[in-house]
């Protein structure tokens, strides 16, 4: 054998060593879905539930406050209309929406590569939404500034395991309400290059996110391309509020998504039964979807749910809990047959901390989510206490499970090497596959790899100092921050969105309302 | 209104708050599932997985080692044998399992209420087993003894949601090996009145579990019923072993069920793939069930697989990954189309501590577990570090998530009051359901209620002292061995077995082997 043969053979095999270090999955920009989704219901049973939301649709109603504009759409639609309330008889929200909501759709990311794709065998991943309170192990829990906002912003670009950069990922209570939005929206496009979510707390907002997005996208790609999906979010009881319907019509008239979600504690804000709260979901969905297809036919519209159960001693919401996945699943299969992108799930708790407590009842909301067949997964990392607080290290927990649903998702590889057929008739009794050429072959890929998971004796661990998975995902979220580059940007087009927010900003004075 | 009247009504809600505090969900003997399970192949991809388990038995065949009677069954039965080595012709093992195995069958408790059923629709909870260590939060990890052996068999009897008491709970490491299993058994006997696993470290062990079992049930009564279900490993790949035999054939002998269950470290002990790690098991799962067939036809057997995943850096097993929860959902469907009930998940974790990797892991692989339609969950609660450790902490999180699983599995109640139609008619757009008579009605029964679980504020959580849930589960722990109260048994059995013990103990010297 020759030095250089040896050089290069101990070469490839330090190289192997640092491959199998540092690889990571496949990258893909959403999750294909290889299974059928569970169905918890029979055909007959979701039949029940899509009667019943007729049913409240027709003879109940929908209150349409403060908002004369979509009581006249309606009323022109044939609904019924008194004063505010707006019945719809069977099947007409229904038929608005099918008749020109798109059953699938992309939205476009600045770096084509990061473009989404919602419905069908999709699935896509966002952080969580909405918390006005970080919390790390460092500090504990504290409001959230624009600095944590864009934190999060970078955590999310840097894992290869969520695909979109979410919307208000934490409230950034340091800056005046009236004008987070600018900053918040900023903060995306530049220091991401995935899809984002737009301002919803004002239409003027609203308007807002969607000029600077013709900025970055340019004018004319807006007008046939989804490039913002925000989330509006009913007033359930069936009700939709002049904010939120403001809102949405901002973003439809602009051709722009929208998650459409009645936000349920169900027992406080429906029935507190998993059917009763399915079918006031459903009905409140309809009537919020319907509004958008009027205001603007085939805008882009997601079905959402969103609910928890409750504690019965306090009132507060409990996560995590089995009704609440029942619920998931039968309002994913409802989606499917109307025919619209569905949003639910997330890893969601009750806890304040990112211990068991906060894992388990994550988990048991992410599973329904994958295994129904969820289309856009929003607070798929993050959240904390209810969705009061965003997470440092809950982020870091919660990413890596969602890289392990990555490999879930494929499905059995059926392949000749899949299928190993050969490795073990050549193997035989007795003999371990740690050598075997084929574990060899597939070392790098065979199993998920856990970024924060220790796997290690009990001994090695002691000697590394005995810590909890909080403990080691606190150094990956400093490291992966340490390490963050950001993506490229046209300098111009940059610029150019700096000084139309600082126009802005100058054009009224702060406000904290 | 009289006195009276205001009487009995604040005394009634006295009753009813009182009530709430204490509910627990309806005790069950097992769960009994309402969905279809979730399949993760085709009719085609478990034809493939099935006929690539026949290749291994004929091309490859099984090592029975030490073990003459088995080899001598098999090819009385038509196996083609050479020395040790049994290849069996195509279809051979599934049609022997197939004539005689019961699909399903009863194991027996000495309380007729805890009776469990195996197979079918019903799924059976039972704590974890085989860890020498336990782990509390108070003195860490260390051996664990007797006594801790009898904790857990209490903590168990007093879980309304484990159905059934477990075999080797931890193992006694204060008493001497060969006499261990005498403890143990009695322990369950004694101290529960829930069925239970026999010993298997030695066919001697397994006739003197039998012979207990004969004092306690009856002699004549074992003959035609099962009470004691015991678990046999396959030495992957692709060797059964004389003391796994002959411990399996002392209890076909006495009619009594066998849970035959490969024990794979994807990698070490099979390919590294799904696909080839799943016709691993089935193949060695099908030899072992076929031998205890031809051992005693009719004899209840139970199809097990234990995979995990390895970490390719330090070749550790890691838990909670996609790939096993894709080996489980496989085989859970090839069991079914064999028809036998089928053993596999639990809630299993590599990690040390009853923290969010814990929590996780094991939430990933008691998913599939329920989802798949597994008939018998063994390590329900309690596993940690892989197997190594039992934890007091991490028992309390797995049992209340066992609780989670009774309220899914009944599916959604689609009666009226499920549907609650007419209680949002009444209630109407913007007004709050917590007051209404239909929540009122709902209110003990609504949501599962987590013993564990902090649903509080931030700043009640503070005030109660800031703890995780595993600080939390210390407590109750400690609270419901305080609690414990024993079943009552019949004193003259209990004398009788106490005497059978102390002069079987008596008459060989104690060993440590």
């Amino acid at each position: 054998m020759t030095t250089e043969g040896r050089g290069r053979r101990s070469g490839g095999r330090a190289a192997r060593v640092e491959a199998r270090l540092h690889a990571v999955a496949e990258k893909v920009p959403f999750i294909t879905r290889t299974m059928a989704p569970l169905e918890v219901l029979s055909e007959e049973g979701l039949q029940t539930i899509e009667h019943n939301a007729d049913t409240i649709l027709e003879r109940v109603g929908i209150d349409f406050r403060e908002a004369p504009d979509a009581v006249a759409l309606f009323r022109d639609a044939g609904a019924d209309v008194d004063g505010e309330r707006v019945r719809f008889p069977r099947g007409l929200a229904r038929s608005i929406i099918q008749a020109t909501a798109p059953r699938e759709f992309d939205q476009h990311a600045r770096n084509p590569a990061n473009t989404v794709h919602l419905g069908g065998s999709a699935t896509v991943f966002a952080p969580a939404y909405g918390s006005p309170f970080v919390h790390d192990l460092d500090q504990g829990r504290r409001y959230g500034t624009i600095e944590d906002f864009r934190n999060f912003v970078k955590l999310t670009y840097a894992s290869p395991y969520l695909h979109h950069s979410g919307g208000t990922v934490c409230e950034p209570v340091d800056l005046p309400v009236n004008k987070r939005h600018y900053e918040m929206v900023y903060a995306h496009m530049r220091w991401s290059d995935k899809a984002f979510m737009g301002s919803v707390t004002h239409p003027e907002r609203a308007r807002d996110t969607v000029d600077m997005a013709r900025l970055l996208f340019g004018a004319e790609f807006l007008e046939t391309h989804c490039v913002v999906l925000s989330l509006v979010n009913a007033n359930s009881p069936l009700v939709w509020d002049a904010t939120m319907l403001g809102a949405a019509r901002a973003y439809a008239e602009a051709n722009q998504g929208l998650i459409v979600t009645p936000f349920i504690l169900a027992g406080a804000m429906s029935p507190a039964t998993v059917a009763g709260a399915a079918a006031q979901t459903l009905a409140e969905a309809l009537a919020g979807m319907a509004y958008v297809q009027l205001v603007r036919p085939g805008a882009p519209v997601v079905f959402g749910s969103f609910a928890s159960s409750m504690s019965m001693q306090s009132g507060a919401p409990t996560f995590g809990t089995p009704e609440p996945a029942l619920v998931l699943y039968a309002l994913a299969a409802c989606a499917r047959r109307l025919g619209v992108p569905f949003r639910s799930g997330g890893a969601l708790t009750a806890s304040k901390l990112p211990d068991a407590q906060a894992a388990y009842e994550s988990a048991n909301t992410m599973q329904p989510a994958m295994l129904a067949g969820v289309n856009f997964v929003l607070h798929t990392a993050g959240w904390l206490e209810g969705g009061l607080a965003m997470g440092y290290e809950k982020f870091v927990l919660d990413a890596d499970q969602a890289g392990m649903w990555h490999a879930f998702a494929r499905g059995v590889d059926l392949s000749p090497n899949g299928q190993a057929i050969d490795a073990i008739v050549d193997n035989g009794p007795g003999q371990h596959f740690l050598g075997h050429a084929h574990t060899l072959a597939n070392f790098e890929t065979a199993f998920y790899r856990s970024a924060v998971a220790d796997n290690n004796s009990f001994e090695q661990w002691e000697l590394d100092g005995s810590k909890d998975a909080a403990e080691r995902a606190n150094a990956i979220w400093k490291r992966t921050l340490a390490e963050y580059e950001p993506p490229p940007i046209d300098e111009a087009v940059d610029e150019e969105l700096r000084a139309w927010i600082e126009r802005r900003k100058a054009s009224f004075p702060d406000s904290n309302v």
